[in-house]
């Protein structure tokens, strides 16, 4: 039954570095199973070139592993803690991507500055506060779930109108309905965070895009009068 | 008739992905009869590399489409708000591209730092002004036409001795006498759009290039006392 | 009995442009052997592509040829001066890799700003003092060494924690236990300084990342508590 | 006779899209043959791959086409120039390679920051003044090479120790004493002018490095004491 999910899960994975997204293992796609309430992850430290569908770790949402003979990824609760307080995501990325890792360890949130950003992401693409030493000391890898979702929380954001975030200090987070969307947002994030920077260098000033022409884009391709694509 | 027309339009979008001018399906070109009075572009949301001569759309100056089966580009009306006001134009392209991007997101013009720039471009490469509300809430992808327009009467530009311009907040477009020409364009347009942005960050006080300089350089290329290249 | 080492050195000086850390012949590895107390190393000026294993030239300690017919790199002192004095290296690499050379030109260590720096290097990575006149023009590239060996005493770094350093007006070395985890080092000191470079541009004022998270992310890659990767 | 020269010329001309030194046709390379006072050039305006022997341009000293169908670069007066001034060189590359030419058109000559630099280049590589009026309506392709001349014997620049010049709001110059070595020289000057962009950046007050270090590097490969490479 997840031999669907696997699948997906591996082709995103291989997606990491043709993307230009990670160097080395510095990346991991899961997939979840809404119906089974089971993520499948890829294993920790694995090349991406290596990587066959027997590798790939099933973990219920508790993080025990029911399939697999490889330690799960080193960031599986993080993806666990998404999956379980964003509802209707079926699929998590994480990167150390330079561009976007750059702003993550900046400390600063990728306003929307353009149509390009508008056309994925319904707004500004947050960075989270710096953790705690308690969370670091404590389950850190779950913490770092809850840092994100506190961020969507306290900002009044909706996780699929901004498929992502950047976590201070650290890298970015994406996703998606699906591991293919997440690794698309992925590939965004990675774009909009090398135009914003550019964008700030040049214009220090510059104030985000209309409020209006963000609506204009982000309606015009998601909801229910998009127009942008084939039917 | 158009045979001719839509190969030209077929390899101009193939090559968008093949100069680096895009990610995704981030950018679309057409070509124009005039003639026929007719254009021809890309459909939307469709990858270039899946792209077949029957995949083109033909539109006619109303933007209705007389043949083909999928949807044109979104920004169709755009390329028909340019083919209609600037005479002698025979191919439109509009790509995201990331340097220019960057200018466009900044709300700065490009001024003509030096002679690369001026082998292609007779002067600044001019952003728009903001859109307004009215325009966005409006016919918004034919009023994004428009603000290039008014941008060029404006400034007293001709559209064939600067084919391009950045739309503020958003990319660039940028047009030649053919499909091919265009996208030659969309490639010097970026690469300058980089190296005014390293110019820049080097030195902020730089003024643009001489006058005579320009001259020298854009007329050398272009009309009747051109003499680089081959006759 | 070096049989083993040189095929490592091969591929681990092969390794140099596939990485992209050198333009033209910019870069060197070498391999020590502990038991045997010999230096495996690059010829000086020859093409990576055409390197063989008959190529590479061992040295002792006191950098005397002891086989191989063609000149060792013209840096084999530095190799040399720290394998005598950074205990359990194995492996050293020498490139002009262009972002860490940047923060070389600059006189700037690079401080650990997030995750990806603190997941290899374990706190700054230090850049040296300027050479002194009588160090240049007496042992150079031995005088290198020590530099080099002298910041990590002054600010009290342990070697195989910091597995680099930047040379102030010249360029970065890197090591490990053998030569393919010193290329590793290199590639994560490439990426770190782009990382660490656009972090400062983009946000001046930021401070390096809290040394509670710095630990976690260190110690759960490194040390008798690891949890990343498989057994 | 020229055989020889013609062949070095092509295999030069195709280096440069190989090392990304240009975009279209915005290159060219000589060779000179000292004993017969000529010039073999790249034609006007002919992509490199479609490059032959055949194709290439045979000029005298006084910009004659003694042998070739095609025009010859329209930079080809700018060669003569330098073949005619600096003794010794033998071969001249001309580009638009976008690091060198953003400190061109910043008007900002590019000081020795570190040994990268001062392994190829004995000093800062200058910018020259702006061209005059009456210079760039004169014979402006010859103007061009007088004031990088110009701008040599002011500053008591030695040619072949400083192989290379930034034309002030065009783009380098390089030379070298065969086509190859000019070659070369320009991929070197496009990778310095990229990392002391980058140390500008991180570090605006740095000063150049140590004129004692700066000979060091410069004489280990270059002169009659150098030990770099092999025999």
């Amino acid at each position: 039954m997840l031999d669907n999910l696997k699948q997906q899960v591996l082709e995103a994975n291989r997606a990491l570095p043709h993307y230009g997204l990670v160097t080395f293992t510095w990346g991991n796609v899961s997939g979840f199973s809404k119906e089974l309430e089971l993520v499948v992850i890829k294993p920790s430290g694995i090349p991406y070139e290596k990587l066959t569908l027997k590798d790939l770790v099933v973990v219920d949402l508790d993080g025990n592993v029911v399939e697999g003979d490889l330690n799960p990824s080193s960031d599986t609760p993080t993806h666990i803690v998404l999956y379980k307080n964003f509802p209707d995501i079926g699929g998590v990325v994480h990167t150390h991507s330079s561009w976007a890792t750059s702003f993550a360890q900046a400390g600063k949130s990728i306003p929307c500055l353009g149509t390009t950003q508008g056309d994925y992401f319904y707004g500004t693409i947050p960075c989270t506060r710096r953790m705690t030493d308690e969370e670091i000391n404590g389950e850190y890898e779950l913490e770092t779930g809850n840092v994100i979702v506190e961020t969507f929380e306290t900002n009044d954001i909706h996780p699929l109108e901004v498929p992502g975030a950047l976590v201070h200090s650290h890298a970015p987070f994406t996703w998606g309905k699906n591991p293919n969307e997440a690794i698309h947002n992925a590939v965004v994030l990675e774009e909009v965070a090398k135009m914003a920077w550019r964008t700030y260098l040049i214009n220090p000033d510059i104030s985000p895009m209309d409020r209006v022409l963000l609506d204009k884009h982000y309606l015009r391709k998601h909801g229910k009068n998009a127009y942008y694509g084939q039917k």
